[in-house]
């Protein structure tokens, strides 16, 4: 189970080990995590601005630079969502150029998973795994279920028992099957490394996790493009296991190295709900020690207590000057409320977080008003409808009259006021 | 309220008159229906395949041939969905060139309303409205509540009392007024024209309704660009108000006078619920007569009783030698998950209309396995899970241990047999 590549390879984090290209997460001398590496120089040629221009309207664009197996013909559109001004919300929260990049419409699930769950499946297929799976907490899970389906892979997915209904219905109607573990993530996470190894099952985010990270990348990637080929000076990112934010720096960092975009100090920010908060309290604790924590909030898509990059990400958090902040479950529903309200973009949980983090971090003063910010919207509000369903009600019901319709503003409104005069255009 | 415009105007689709642009749906004269004309010599030089490919990758790179005002600077990405070859749903039901054109993750608001609202709030900013509105199945209703938001515009938004419940969280999110109606589609759009009229609003779906529609075009636009400038020999479309399928039409008939597509003969196939049907009931006893029916189906999307444009669709289908049909409730939702299961593409009900209808067509015989024939899925399966989530049980919770695991699966599945051996690569 190995595929041979000259333009990749995976490589211990710590020791710099080489390990080929294998269905393998963690170095066997020292037991941290393993990442992909590429030759830059090798790629060079293939990854300028005018072949990446030139390139499909989604992630493959980019494919010069993700671990791709020889021969693979990517032919499902994944990813390159619109990065949009935000000057509603910018306006709310006090922000002149802040820019929300929205992946609740990613393709094909709604939620940036879709491409890590492209890579890793690429890779499952170059590894001869017929069935494939994750631990999630429910965005993956959509995504493994999905991918799988159309690729025509047996999907086995694994989730906390309390996971949200929409989240496991749109799990089992593509066919997957699911297993509900009485346990949070984390039970399910070590659960999923026992599987893998013995079922000899392809998991995405276990022993794929290495070629899986990577598809973060590409949130980096088109962030820059959509730009207009510039840094921003600031990216705010939910942070669950850690591993999104280390990796939109990490493709900052690569095109910085092949010229493609002028080197410029960039701050990252996490975002993370207090309730599962190892990360950002860490941060705020000048270390990059991570206490584990039993998660409690309705974030679920965050509530990852004992992060796999939790110690990376706090690490470069702080390289960046960067900071980490954290909101309460009602600050999060507010967070979700405020971005439809100004934008029209409807997230869920997670990005209520990031939401509310950014508001706080301007409110703070530990982002000016001029900079430019990028705000990682990473989730669909369709997905955690619970979560605010509550702040709504349902009023009465009306006759169809229009004398009837007349009443009703009336009764919301006071007596009806005469309509401004219109402006002739 | 009017501006003026010389690359289009409205005329009536029946006698002709001109009538300028301005917030308007029926000739004076004759009531017809009035539609956007445009001068299609004027925009020749701004409409080639080559300034198309060099626009941005959402429905605006095909502005010169959308009634946008003078001025109007869109900024808000809206469309270019993925179009995909359907291997595994068309082995299914015997197709061999089958495409989903996906408005499933259309942007921002997963259905293919996103394109009509976007062009008819361009058109409603320019005639000075404050107001904007619509009366809706839901889909509209969640595309004009969050484009209005972004706009700044305020929105009203009429829907029949019944209405999903995921619909109609997913408007009062964005901050609109939503009046719940006590009555069916029918009742409420009568009452829009109404309002529209009294209150001087514009109901994006009533005096706006011309340029509105002409946002579907965009479809058509799409699908020919992306299967490489070529016509396919069907479309698979389905039908509330009758208004998609004929401007998808429009747009092949554009790029044909254009020269930007080769002419060849295409087959349009209408999809409704038998619940409400008046269409198909028409297009099969061979009129384009539309008997009015009161909508009994969980389609709601669809549940049109008495279609603005279903003469002129029944009429259309007729004569590109088309056909339409209906399928049941049960059968819809078996074709959400049919499609699910092999294309990992999650629809909502009126998407599983359209599917299990395309399967009919071709067990009927009505299209032939060769033909190259795309189905139009026009909305996202997370608004109506009620319509499924009764096909699935939450089976019992497993505790996080390999043992465990394993026994849940010998219950399921019997005991376990050998995984066969892997293929190296």
């Amino acid at each position: 189970m190995e595929y041979s590549c000259s333009a990749y390879e995976l490589k211990c984090n710590e020791c710099g080990k080489s390990f080929g290209n294998q269905p393998l997460s963690a170095c066997d001398d020292c037991l941290a995590p393993l990442e992909v590496h590429y030759d830059l120089e090798a790629v060079r040629a293939e990854f300028t601005r005018e072949k990446i221009a030139a390139g499909p309207a989604n992630i493959w664009r980019y494919k010069a630079l993700l671990p791709i197996p020889a021969g693979f013909e990517p032919d499902l559109p994944v990813g390159f969502t619109p990065l949009v001004k935000a000057k509603r919300l910018g306006k709310r929260i006090g922000a002149n150029n802040l820019y929300i990049k929205n992946d609740a419409v990613c393709f094909p699930t709604l939620s940036f998973k879709d491409r890590v769950v492209s890579v890793a499946l690429a890779n499952a297929q170059a590894f001869g795994f017929e069935t494939v799976g994750c631990s999630s907490t429910g965005n993956l899970a959509n995504s493994v279920a999905a991918q799988a389906a159309r690729l025509g892979l047996r999907a086995c997915i694994l989730v906390p028992a309390d996971l949200e209904p929409a989240k496991i219905l749109n799990t089992l109607v593509y066919g997957a099957r699911l297993v509900r573990i009485d346990g949070n993530y984390d039970h399910v996470n070590r659960l999923c490394t026992l599987i893998a190894d013995d079922y000899k099952w392809g998991f995405v985010n276990v022993n794929l996790r290495p070629y899986y990270a990577e598809g973060s990348k590409t949130v980096g990637y088109e962030i820059v493009e959509q730009l207009g080929w510039k840094l921003p000076d600031n990216v705010v990112c939910p942070m669950a296991g850690g591993s999104l934010i280390r990796k939109i720096r990490k493709a900052f960092n690569e095109l910085i190295a092949l010229g493609l975009v002028e080197d410029k100090p960039v701050r990252f920010f996490g975002a993370q709900a207090t309730g599962c908060s190892p990360i950002s309290t860490a941060v705020k604790q000048g270390t990059d020690y991570i206490e584990p924590q039993r998660p409690n909030t309705i974030a679920r898509s965050l509530a990852i207590g004992n992060p796999a990059d939790g110690p990376a990400a706090a690490k470069m958090i702080a390289a960046t000057n960067g900071w980490a902040e954290d909101v309460s479950d009602v600050e999060l529903a507010s967070g979700i409320q405020e971005l439809a309200e100004t934008e029209g973009i409807f997230t869920e949980t997670a990005g209520g977080v990031t939401t509310a983090v950014a508001a706080r971090l301007y409110a703070d003063g530990r982002i000016s008003e001029d900079e430019t910010t990028v705000i990682c919207i990473t989730g669909n509000g369709l997905k955690t409808t619970d979560a605010i369903a509550n702040r709504y009600e349902f009023d009465r019901a009306v006759r169809p009259r229009l004398a009837d319709f007349a009443e009703y503003l009336e009764e919301l409104d006071g007596v009806r006021e005469p309509e401004p005069e219109l402006v002739e255009v």
